[in-house]
């Protein structure tokens, strides 16, 4: 991965990595219920369509997170993995997002060993680059790939972020991470923090990520313009379902990539399936819509709008001041 | 307008006027038949709100189409806009859309004089220009601004549309529009023709302008970037209402803009006070979706998209073998 090899439209990048996020990402919507039977079709779908990761889930720590409250892919066992998708013997990688804080690291990730597991995923802030750094090392040593999200850089100093860039650059991490957490960021702003990121992955060997929202309807062109630039992992997820109002559809980058291993037909079968209306049906609501236009315009967490759109409210007005009033 | 007043992200340029198509690419949609209340209410919202330009409708030939068959707009006779919005004493021009071969404009467009319409937007394929050239002059001559739409343009080759805008730079129109007509152009692309369009606009004094489609959920994305670069005429629509997949939202591009005068309240006002949601109600139909991904990504018109919508289809599996059989 280096500029050099950024390419045009009609070129294409063998070392694009696409990562389905729909069960880990969609599962902030549905609190991770997703049927045995929707995930095979999804893991089956992506290999199909010559995605490179499917993100699982979390792993997160039981001592925190009540197993009752949500689906099992909260979780991510071992055991409901090889249950449900039995030997991976796919060209599809398996991965697990485990966030610093949220995650007994040392207690739930072991040994790689006969695990279906392939990769962690570490999530982070900013002021917890330290433990995050210890996490990656941790999964790194226990043989697993590692990458590293970078969430809510938008409320961050350059500073901050160079400083977090230089501390991950040290660590066994593949991949760093842009992460628009609030739906903020326009394209030009996007861009440059795509080249400081692809400025330090150059540095440190490190290939970069883009991890989008929708909140400002920018989440496909953010993933486009990162590509354009050198950014070799894409996140996506099927429908764009995600926290809000939702990600990057996978149907739009993989229309959008010119790597011929990936066949946009095979998501749309696993859509044209239903299993993706079958989740709106039971009541999960994502994607692009006025609430979070605006904490996306005013850098906010959009906490706020999926409550309004969950209570059901249309006073716009009324929430947007409200969202003012909290400056 | 030069490429030198372009500005950043924190600064804003004078020189922008944003065009509120609503109810010409909207009316698309439901055949023009919005009601009275809803004009007068979107006129007053575009008044308060600084938009510059609100687009009424087409100025149609009535030997070509039936004046039953459609709503009011698709004509805009004068007297209908006088009984509607009586004099006009906002700041808001009113803008009509005139297409090359469905528009009598020597018998239809009269004098200015005390006519409401104070812009004629002039709708062109490439093989149609010296027709457009002549209905920009005449429009010219009986004293209106004009500003030429060059439709389809990613069906052309580049020496065409530099002949195209050659001889529109010699005409006295004052702004000649990027147009996307099929929604297919991602914004590495939009940046590059954006650039020819702004020199020869720098070589005869003309304004930019851009006009975007939803297809691939770009609109906003595309008219972001061109703003960017320094295309100053900006066209939007009310939750980006239009054809198929519709166009670039007034709300994120009111948001997205820095220039004091937009605010993008009045037009949460308008959309909380539900006159949109009362054109669905009804059976109006548009925005981003699987069939328009398709016509984006194939490069070609939507109407197969529409009619696959409008016919409740699902099997978008089917419908993709189906456009790519027409190749």
């Amino acid at each position: 991965m280096t500029k050099k090899e950024t390419g045009t439209l009609l070129s294409f990048r063998p070392a694009i990595r696409v990562l389905d996020a729909t069960l880990r990402d969609g599962g902030l919507v549905n609190d991770f219920r997703f049927s045995d039977a929707f995930v095979r079709a999804l893991f089956a779908a992506d290999a199909a369509a010559g995605v490179d990761y499917m993100e699982l889930g979390y792993k997160a720590d039981r001592d925190i997170f009540d197993e009752q409250k949500f689906g099992k892919w909260k979780f991510c066992r071992e055991d409901d993995i090889l249950s449900v998708l039995g030997e991976n013997t796919t060209g599809v990688k398996l991965a697990c997002m485990a966030d610093v804080g949220r995650c007994n690291h040392v207690r739930d990730i072991g040994q790689k060993g006969s695990s279906p597991i392939d990769m962690y995923r570490i999530a982070t802030y900013i002021n917890t680059i330290p433990a995050a750094v210890e996490m990656i090392e941790h999964c790194n040593k226990m043989g697993y790939e590692t990458t590293v999200n970078i969430m809510a850089i938008s409320k961050e100093t350059e500073k901050e972020i160079d400083l977090a860039l230089e501390m991950l650059g040290q660590s066994p991490v593949k991949a760093i991470y842009v992460v628009d957490s609030y739906g903020s960021i326009y394209p030009e702003e996007m861009r440059v923090i795509a080249e400081k990121y692809l400025e330090a992955g150059e540095k440190y060997g490190k290939e970069i990520g883009i991890h989008a929202h929708n909140n400002q309807n920018l989440a496909f062109a953010n993933t486009a313009e990162c590509t354009a630039l050198g950014v070799n992992y894409l996140d996506a997820t099927v429908n764009g379902m995600g926290r809000g109002a939702g990600n990057c559809a996978l149907e739009l980058l993989l229309g959008f990539l010119k790597n011929p291993k990936y066949k946009l037909l095979h998501i749309l079968k696993f859509i044209e399936a239903g299993y993706m209306q079958a989740l709106r049906n039971e009541g999960a609501v994502w994607g692009y819509d006025l609430p979070y236009l605006l904490t996306g315009l005013f850098n906010r967490h959009p906490s706020a709008a999926i409550r309004y759109i969950r209570e059901g409210r249309t006073d716009i007005v009324n929430y947007m001041q409200e969202l003012l009033d909290q400056e």
